[in-house]
């Protein structure tokens, strides 16, 4: 960040009065530029005993799996943002359970909320920022090939709830790799 | 937003190759500057049977009561945010608990966590943003005085569920006054 979005001046990284971290000021419109982490909010979709999967057609981790999530728009709730997302990246209609994974990425400055889902129907394809789209029993999963390690949590929580035939929500956090 | 923060150029507002919504995009350097909902994080802080508000000290709602919460900042988890909220605000150090309410407030652009929390002691007392801090049984909640519909609603959540003697996690969301 260099330049300040409302008028275009040179910014300057200072602690403004009464705060406590340095932020980018601009001094020419007295504008306080904050940056903030940015939600990641997505499904679990279910299919009888299976789970639906994308396959990443773009990078980061191409090629690998994922569940249908993406980055919360403006003028959303979480629940239509997870809706929205396993429609485009899954073409895939559900209906929406509980809330079921919340997990912070302080590294990159994310949090990732996943729901729990039932698909309506086995219409489901590729969408424009997905190779293939597949569901998956639980010995098929295919733990070496999961895109991120917010997935393989959720995953992981998902499986082990059920086999405890009691589902509940997950709140944690994701370290960077050492 | 009207000038790319990265090299200064006036921005335009376009749909980009692959995208579905309008962004403010910089025909000169190619930066997409994206726009999304910011979390506020906080905790509703038990001690006994009573629960601890604090009195905004700044605008919006001056004057109006609130539980100790804020923006989350780079680098940290929700846990962390919630603790360093509820240490500015209301001076107050907690063990967290549970994530309690998940509230999303489109029309802000906003989603509020709320963690239950247990005060470790009554050394308690006002931030810099807070004009008085105290601790409140259900019947001296001063309902007409709450400063956001987010924290009634946390509020009512944390009262059925203790009558009900089991708390559970309540995600929803917050419609636009009529």
């Amino acid at each position: 960040m260099n330049f300040c979005s409302n008028c275009g001046a040179k910014l300057v990284v200072r602690v403004p009065p009464g705060d406590s971290l340095p932020r980018h000021v601009c001094d020419s419109c007295a504008t306080i530029h904050y940056r903030n982490p940015l939600m990641v909010v997505g499904t679990l979709p279910e299919w009888e005993d299976r789970i639906l999967l994308c396959r990443r057609a773009i990078e980061p981790r191409l090629g690998f799996w994922t569940l249908p999530a993406g980055f919360m728009e403006l003028g959303e709730t979480t629940a239509q943002a997870a809706l929205r997302e396993t429609l485009e990246e899954a073409r895939a209609r559900v209906a929406l359970g509980e809330a079921f994974t919340l997990l912070s990425v302080p590294h990159v400055n994310q949090v990732h909320l996943y729901y729990r889902a039932r698909l309506l129907d086995r219409e489901f394809a590729a969408g424009e920022e997905t190779l293939e789209v597949r569901l998956f029993g639980e010995s098929e999963i295919p733990w070496d090939a999961i895109a991120f390690r917010t997935i393989s949590t959720t995953l992981r929580h998902f499986f082990a709830d059920r086999k405890e035939g009691r589902f509940r929500m997950h709140a944690g956090e994701i370290l960077p790799p050492k």
